[in-house]
């Protein structure tokens, strides 16, 4: 019972890698978007591990996502959270992100959910105090402050095994977001900070890398696997390979391995790159729609990402798992190529059925994938061909800068890049932006 | 009582311009040099407000005080808070940032005060939490979300008579920083923001500028505030002159001017760059050596910018006046340059008393005075000359960008002003930079 006259209503949840290219699909089209994110920017998320180094600054990874639409009177942005999705009535209740707002319904005939996923730890919620991620931007520039503050700390720290603690460093996961931030704090304590400490020598930092599988970069080749881990050592990481996190304070962390008995590491740092668990509107839709949700909190999609028997509602990226034409899931990795594919096929199916036509299943195609360990330092996987070292490097910081929105963001990264790889410096370290509170403005 | 062997110590409260200048300066003489600040970073404070409203962000404003000292062993830099200063038997007490640090005492055979100052609320404490200043990195933060989240809020506002409180932005003092502040709301409404919003038109945004006096920028001759004002009024910002703010909350603003009675403005989004006050430092100083402290709060130091009666001891910057050799006191504009020539003056004098020289009374060399008010609009007086409009802007331009410390960061403001100046946008308007709490990683 759609009205003849008014246009196409279609709503996209989430203004990540997914989302933002459905709306960026559909600007042209002729259809009303609105764009739904409880942050007023597109986050660039697989850099914010450098924001958390004091490698870069947010505003270089983050877009606003405002100005991408600028010149789209069609595409309205509205930073709120989604509280509720109704499938039935085809509506959702939005609650205004800024401070005072009211919350509000907003109808839609076509819905693209793409809502992503967060770390999750594994039913130790208390974790999350101790154990900051580096997938949100609020909990990179957290991590930021904890990083540096570790230093300052041990400078001023009299007992020995205290300033050891603090200068110990464990991250938790060897996927690509654990390689990339162990290697990152090496650099930074044996590059970034020597000759800046009187008291310590923060080359002594230890940075530990919890795996439980035998290998990092699981999702790599295995030949990849040890050429990272060789280069993590020689940066002056200590990978733990086949051991486990069970147990985390703000003191130290405990972790299993083999026959070991657990074993209690002093460790004040503790960064967490482990699981992730989809967004939990994706359990909520499955309860109306009786889709299948799996362990971790990703649905069941149909082969051309609609839920099941809801073809008017799309669900895109690192929140599902999408059912093959043949019937079996596929869970595709939770990478940006894949939510990217997945937002322009949505984009493309909606415009595809207002002119009448069918689209063919979604078909994932995998460029391949790409890991940096450090300085000059990198893996890819680029399916035809294996690189590793400097070659692999120069792909990963040519593929991360073309994808980077804005020329000017473009232009600032290799500008800092640039310096840091000629310096070893990091220019962004900055403690203070987000984790302490405001005190007034006295210099000392 | 100094042993003969060990070197001479000579601490510096405080890493703003003064101290930092005092610091650098003493960094090649046989001296042992302890630099406190309880931020790891020099701010570049002439700049903070940029990063109020979204032009520039903080790393490109900080400098990491470690950074600047990386080459100078004999430089020490503590991240710390002074608790205490004991005249009597030559020491601080301090209490480190980094949590979880215990506090300790300090000696020192020198000491250079430069703690600056803050903004004073005039006894108004409630009104720091409704009317952020621009002062402080972490307020300057805050009143970025609250800016923007104004916007956000207003757009998806029902409610017309809330929607133009929400609009309308009210900058209280009339100096260079509230005229900076006032010129670049009324540039990020009309410009940056415009053809972003659907409901809302950013342009309708009201800018009211409160100055007791009868003119702004009272430090310039009246000729160039005549010109200021004209600019303001050309950007759409709404100076009020002769009117006090007698009363803030978080919906409005009371103001009394003139036979006028007092009058109630709806109002969200008050900024404060009215009065400031010295670091608390100097009051308690001026306990132990029985000197002098004006309504500001700031000590009499003198001519050698030393404490009365304790020749080891100075203070500079924006928390003293100095008595002239004449006898009557002199208060300095509380500005970069002149904290900046104290510093160098302290550092000269620690140097010339080593090698048993005396120095002649500290004497400030004017230079001239800036401020900006918008895209291509300032105003300079470089007492043999005076401008405004573009030429004036030019100067405040190139000034600005020398005297920011490192090559990287005046490339990296060049790129963004470059682009602001372009295209009227702004490339750092992140909301979510402190603020908030933090949250987990959900997209929406």
């Amino acid at each position: 019972m759609t009205m003849s006259a008014a246009p196409h209503r279609v709503t996209v949840i989430g203004g990540g890698f997914g989302g933002l290219e459905a709306a960026k699909h559909l600007a042209a089209a002729p259809v009303e978007v609105t764009l739904i994110d409880r942050r007023n920017f597109h986050l660039f998320q697989p850099l914010t591990y450098q924001v958390a180094t004091g490698a870069l600054s947010p505003a270089e990874v983050c877009y606003p996502l405002r100005a991408i639409f600028k010149g789209r009177p069609n595409v309205r942005v509205v930073m709120a959270t989604v509280e509720a999705v109704d499938l039935e009535e085809r509506k959702l209740r939005l609650q205004p992100s800024a401070e005072g707002g009211e919350a509000f319904d907003l109808g839609y005939d076509t819905l693209v959910v793409a809502a992503g996923s967060a770390y999750s730890y594994f039913g130790h919620e208390e974790w999350r105090q101790v154990a900051p991620e580096v997938k949100s931007l609020e909990s990179a520039l957290e991590l930021r402050a904890r990083l540096l503050g570790a230093f300052e700390a041990a400078e001023l720290e009299a007992d020995a095994e205290r300033r050891c603690a603090l200068l110990t460093f464990v991250v938790v996961g060897g996927g690509p977001t654990g390689v990339e931030m162990a290697g990152q704090i090496a650099e930074l304590a044996r590059d970034t900070l020597s000759d800046e400490f009187r008291t310590i020598d923060p080359g002594e930092a230890r940075v530990l890398l919890v795996e439980m599988a035998d290998r990092v970069l699981t999702t790599f080749p295995p030949s990849l696997s040890r050429k990272a881990k060789s280069q993590l050592e020689h940066l002056g990481v200590t990978p733990m390979l086949g051991h486990t996190v069970v147990g985390i304070d703000a003191e130290s962390v405990t972790v299993e391995g083999g026959v070991e008995a657990a074993r209690r590491i002093p460790a004040h740092n503790v960064i967490w790159a482990a699981g992730v668990t989809a967004s939990a509107l994706g359990g909520a839709l499955a309860e109306q729609c009786g889709g299948e949700v799996d362990k971790a909190g990703r649905i069941l999609v149909e082969p051309d990402l609609t839920l099941p028997g809801n073809p008017g509602v799309f669900a895109i990226g690192d929140m599902i798992r999408v059912r093959r034409p043949g019937g079996e899931a596929q869970a595709l990795p939770g990478v940006a190529p894949v939510a990217m594919q997945q937002g322009r096929y949505a984009a493309k199916a909606v415009r595809a059925r207002l002119e009448g036509r069918s689209v063919s299943p979604f078909h994932y195609l995998d460029k391949g994938n790409l890991a940096t360990i450090g300085r000059a330092r990198a893996v890819a996987d680029l399916h035809l061909v294996r690189l590793s070292g400097f070659p692999a490097w120069l792909t990963w910081l040519f593929v991360h800068l073309w994808y980077l929105i804005g020329f000017q963001n473009r232009l600032l990264v290799f500008v800092r890049w640039s310096f840091s790889f000629l310096t070893r410096g990091r220019g962004a370290r900055v403690i203070a932006e987000g984790g302490e509170e405001r005190e007034s403005g006295r210099a000392a």
